[in-house]
This record gives structure tokens, C-alpha cells and sequence, in this order.
């Protein structure tokens, strides 16, 4: 008896992930049903999908010669997450190594003045924008589009960070002390009034053939995604429009995998916010919730497969993030409460718990909204023993 | 950059899984998700299951040391296949380790004299037997019940083998000449003629608490299961009577985990065919066709948290199971074709191609039974190039 340390033979197609965090570890959930070999560059050996996987180097998503290592023992590269400098990713890619998304496609989600400059180039609806290298820009983008002005880093910003609402012209000189030596443009909107955030998840192939998903709504509360609901509550004609924005803009990024398209309704119109090029936190509910979870889809994108059926499995489906509760405990400890719920999914990310990280999510199927939602927010309040903030 | 090679820390609960085949490695899909541990003891090192997991120890499932080392590194043991001896789970049960089955319900799913003699004994119903060590008591039995005579091996028959059907008196004495040595009674019953083979799976808690699914028709050729259809096509009474006799069944095993109990219908009425303490072939349709896998069920079971929601998640779900077609080739290499088949979900065990191995399975949901099986088995015959065997 002995320790298993045989490492896999090297005689199939092998599609290694940059990065092993939670989005890694549920696309593990559907490699293992289809048996595509997956190696993973982990930051750390205890990361979340890391701590379970047999096939894993570690090293850091900006060490060229830990990328490239993975890429080396791969014939495709994915990504977890959008940490890789763009200068690695081109080194690669002249190298001859296969990254799907391509450094141009990750280029566009790592840069929101890309973004900007490419959707509106192509008449896609973005909210009026300007970039400048310099915050006393500001007054005189306000004198045009009124106060608050939302100034947001073109690049180095996620989740949320990198993103400043001025309300008025004395804000101005504290946030060009903040930003003083940042060497990225800004990019100038006028504060949107949002009526509801959506997102919509697109897959595409190496073909270009696509697969759209049903237009959710994205939940915030403190600017943190909290909830899913899918279908969004919207008018027919706005989520045929939402599909038809995420198709020009997946076939513009000529993405191969999945991305997520987040958008803003207001005024009854759609805007685009962001995009992101990989699986997202607004298409976990697909585990359960379509025919095809983003995860699979994703991996059938990148290996090239025909993409699978995006329809929803129920009338109503409904994730709400697991964050970490304010006391630092784990809601790990309260699975045996929260799976008495019925029907409730729960999908734990292998992290180590912290007042407001992303743990986990709880997702819900039924056919009336509010008994889906409350499904889900009394299996979510009994994992974190937080109040449902709404 | 180095190969990531950090034991977890054994600072949680950790389940142990002797064996690392298919069951066990559908089980880790779950495990990912609840972010149960689970610690596996591969026969070897690229068994389906272990060449995927961090976590594996490596040795013989009839080696004391090596299953002992499981159980000494985990706070319960439990089982992807029958191949434990009794005497090691016995021992392993007297040195303080939990097993979930016990050692108590595994005999009896090894042992089909027990399994007859035990629910004969509670008024279930069996087919007529009668247990002999002599294999020239089968004409005696056929005078009464007449031939064919069904003789089975009371232990260490599995999958099919160890049971031999005697068609006339002439054939007993080479059964008597093949068996001559075998240290274990038979089981005599008369040739039964089956109109449906069913299957049920049940779960159950250490507290007695159960979660019954469905009544399915695993439907066979050539005496192999090929396809299963959910729920069985019965009228109510039927499907009510098997439900009863699978709690009672399961009661009667004591069992901790799943379990499935093979029923036959004959003449409107049902008989015990046997019972198999564990995630079952039969139950494989679970992943996308209920609310709760099986393999979730199972971990939820042996791990005492509340049993999942057992209902179909759609009027009809349909399983067909790939078997390696007789020219030796691989289906995964026919997974394009296959993934192209709309809502086929597809399954792939990581296990070598061999003529008639069970290497994966492909679930559809429908509201149409003939449309849903026709799909299933496009995917299926898509993947072997073998045809659809009726």
C-alpha cells in the first residue's frame, strides 16, 4: 500500500486552468462527467479546487514561466479568473500555445475603455462615456452630463474596485490624490439611475456558432451580487434584445468559451456595463436551472464540442450567494439545517470562511417566483445565520 | 513552481470510499458541491475515481493493512463495490470503525440466502427457494416447481455470475462437476417468467429516517441491463406495493446509505430479486432526472444529514448505459457526434474501452417517452457505432 503519485499519462487532449478557484473547481464537476482531462495552475496547493484535484502545478497567474508550464503540458488554456498580465498571455500565444479565450478576447475584458470604444464602434448601447488620463476631466464631463460622475480605472479594476462615484466638484482633487500614479486611463460615465441589473451568459465556439441563455436579473445589495432570478422580469421585446446584444458581443470579443454580459435597464432600454470572459457568478443557477450549465458549456466551447441545450429546467430558478457572515464563522457547520430545506441546492467553493466572501450558493427550481425565492433564502439565512436583506 | 503535493489538513470530517470506480467517482461529483472530504482507496492508481482525486490511498479492497489505513485516516468508511471480505469488516467494526453499511447490512447484500431467508421471514415476496449444498437436490426441487431450475451461488456471485440456469435433468451433473469445490450453499428458485425487471432505490439514515425514489424498469438483453426508464411503466397499486417493500427492505438491511432492491413483475404481482446496499447502475438517472442524485442521497446518508428531495424533474427520464462495442474502440472519441444529440447528458466512467464494459451512461428528460428514449439512444448509438439492440 502506498501513497497514489502516478501522474496521469499524457496521451489525450488536456485543457489546462489558470487559476483554481471556485470556477474552476464546478467546471471539475462537469469534466468529470465527460472525461475531459483537466490540469490546473493553482496559486496555492490548498486553493478550493486545488485541494481536491489530482492534476495540479502551483504557481502564480503572473509568473510567465508558471503559465508557461501549463501551457506546456496542455494543448488548450483556459482561465479561472482575469489576474494573467496581458504581456504573458501574447508571449504565449507567439509562442504557439492555445489560449481560449485569446489574449485579444481577455485584452477586452481586462479593459473597460476597450470595451466602451468597441461596443459603441459597433452601435451597441453603452451609457455616454469619455476617457481621459486626467480626473480634472471631470467637471467639465459633469457640465455636460450633471453630477454624480462615475470615473471607473480602465484596467486593474474587478469586483467593484477601481470604480469612484464623485458627487460634486470638491470630490475631485481627494480622488486625483488617490489615482495620482495609476498608469491607466479613465473611463467617464454619468451616474446611470438603474431600474434592474441583468446578465446574460453566451457560449461560442472556435466556429462562432453560439448559444445564448435565458436574461437574469443580478440582485445587489451593498453593490454585492446577493441573488439570482432567472428568468428576468422583463418584457419579451427586452430580452430578445438582451439576446441579441450578447450574440454581436460575444462574435466582437470572438470569444471561444463562455462569457457574461452584464447589463443595465433603464428607461426601459438596455445598457451594457461589463463583460467577462469566463463563467460567472450570474450563471451558477445553470447547474441545476438550465439543461446545460455554464461549466459544461464552457468546456464543450473550448474543446471545440457542439454546445448543449440552454433552456431553463423549470419557470422559475433562483441562486443566492453564500457570503461569509459577519462573525467569521463557517456555514460549512450549518449544511445539516440548511439541506433540510426542500430542494435546495447547495454548492459549497472549498474557501476558508470570511466576513463577506463568496463561499457558496444555494439554488432553487419551482414554478412560482416568491416560493423559489423563499426556498432559497431560508436554506441561504440558515447557512450564514444572516437576516435575508431583502 | 512545484507539483502540488499538500495532504489536506484532517481537521474535518472525512468519508472514506473503499474502492475507486465509477460509483465512487460520480459520489465526488456531489462531494465537490457540499464540499464533503472524501478519502478513496483505489485498487489502483488509475481506477476512474482515483486518477481524478487528490486524495487517494492505493491498495487491495481484501487487504486488512490497506482498508484499515482508510478507515484510521477517516471518521466513516463506505463502499463503491461488494468486494470487501466479510471477516475485515467485521474486524474493522470490532476495532471501533464506522461503517456505513455496517458490516451487518453488507453481508446480507453478499449473501443471497440471507436476503431470501430475511425477507421470506418478514413476509415479503420472494420466489419459492430452497437452500441446499447439494447440487443433486435440484431435481427433487424441480419436481415440485419443475424445470428450468434456477440455481445460484449464495455468495460471491456478482453481476450476473454465479447464477446458472438447469433447463433439464441432464445438466446437473456438469453443474455439479463445475461448482464441485465452492465453499458456499445454492440458492434453488423456478424459472421465473419476468414481465418487467424494476428497480428501486431507497436511503436511509442512521436514525431509520428514509427517502424513497421512483419505481424504474431496468430494461435488459442478453441479461444486461442496457437502459433504464423512469418512472416504471405500472399501474399505481404496483408502484405503491414496491415503494412499501423498499422501506421495509431497508429497514430490514439496517442500512445506512443507499441502497437499490431489484424487483421482478410477474403474473401483476412483485418479487425480490436482490438488493445491493450502495449507488446502483439503476439509480444513475438520479443525476439529472431528480431533485437529488443518488450519490448526494448517499452522502448525505452516511454522513446523517437531512435525505434530499427524491422526485423526477421531469414526466419522463430515460438512462441507456455505454458499453465498450466489440471492436475495442473508445466512445469518448465519438463525444462530438454524441454532444450534438439536444439535452443528451452525457457520462463517461474514465475506464479503459473493452468489448461490453459498462465505460458510461447518457440521461435525456421528456415529457414523451418515445421521443425521450429515441433520444437517449441516438446519443448512445452515436457514441459505440453499435445499433440500438430493440
Amino acid at each position: 500500500m502506498s501513497d497514489a503519485q502516478t501522474a496521469p499519462p499524457a496521451t489525450r487532449a488536456m485543457a489546462g486552468i489558470v487559476g483554481a478557484g471556485q470556477l474552476a473547481r464546478m467546471t471539475l464537476q462537469s469534466a468529470i462527467a465527460l472525461d475531459v482531462s483537466v490540469r490546473l495552475l493553482a496559486d496555492r496547493a490548498d486553493d478550493g479546487a486545488a485541494k481536491i484535484w489530482r492534476d495540479v502545478l502551483v504557481g502564480a497567474p503572473n509568473d510567465l514561466d508558471a503559465v508557461r508550464s501549463l501551457a506546456a503540458r496542455c494543448d488548450v488554456v483556459t482561465f479561472d479568473h482575469e489576474l494573467v498580465p496581458h504581456a504573458i498571455l501574447t508571449t504565449l500565444e507567439a509562442e504557439g500555445f492555445v489560449l481560449r479565450p485569446s489574449a485579444a478576447t481577455l485584452a477586452l475584458a481586462q479593459d473597460k475603455q476597450k470595451q466602451r470604444e468597441s461596443h459603441a464602434a459597433l452601435g451597441l448601447p453603452v451609457p455616454p462615456f469619455q476617457i481621459s488620463h486626467d480626473p480634472n476631466a471631470v467637471p467639465a464631463f459633469a457640465k455636460v452630463h450633471g453630477w454624480p460622475v462615475v470615473a471607473k480605472l480602465a484596467r486593474g479594476g474587478y469586483d467593484g474596485r477601481g470604480v469612484w462615484v464623485l458627487r460634486h466638484e470638491q470630490d475631485v482633487a481627494d480622488f486625483a490624490a488617490e489615482i495620482a500614479g495609476r498608469d491607466t486611463p479613465l473611463v467617464l460615465e454619468p451616474f446611470i439611475s438603474i431600474e434592474q441589473e441583468l446578465a446574460i451568459l453566451v457560449a461560442r465556439r472556435p466556429n462562432g456558432e453560439q448559444a445564448v441563455y435565458p436574461l437574469v436579473e443580478t440582485v445587489q445589495n451593498d453593490g454585492i451580487n446577493r441573488e439570482i432570478i432567472a428568468p428576468a422580469r422583463v418584457n419579451p421585446e427586452l430580452a430578445a434584445e438582451a439576446t441579441e446584444i450578447a450574440h454581436r458581443v460575444a462574435d466582437a470579443a470572438d470569444i471561444t468559451g463562455i462569457m457574461a454580459v452584464e447589463l443595465f435597464a433603464t428607461g426601459g432600454k438596455l445598457l451594457i456595463n461589463e463583460i467577462a470572459t469566463r463563467p460567472h457568478n450570474s450563471g451558477h443557477y445553470t447547474m441545476e436551472g438550465a439543461v446545460t450549465s455554464q461549466f459544461e458549456q464552457h468546456l464543450r466551447a473550448i474543446r471545440d464540442l457542439p454546445l448543449g441545450d440552454t433552456r431553463l429546467n423549470a419557470p422559475q430558478v433562483v441562486t443566492v450567494n453564500i457570503l461569509g457572515p459577519a462573525d467569521g464563522s463557517d456555514p460549512v457547520r450549518q449544511l445539516p439545517e440548511a439541506l433540510a430545506v426542500p430542494g435546495a441546492h447547495i454548492h459549497f467553493y472549498g474557501k476558508g470562511a470570511r466576513p463577506g466572501r463568496k463561499l457558496g450558493h444555494v439554488t432553487t427550481l419551482g414554478d412560482n417566483l416568491d416560493e423559489t425565492r423563499n426556498r432559497a433564502w431560508r436554506a441561504a439565512t440558515l447557512l450564514t445565520g444572516e437576516e435575508r436583506p431583502f
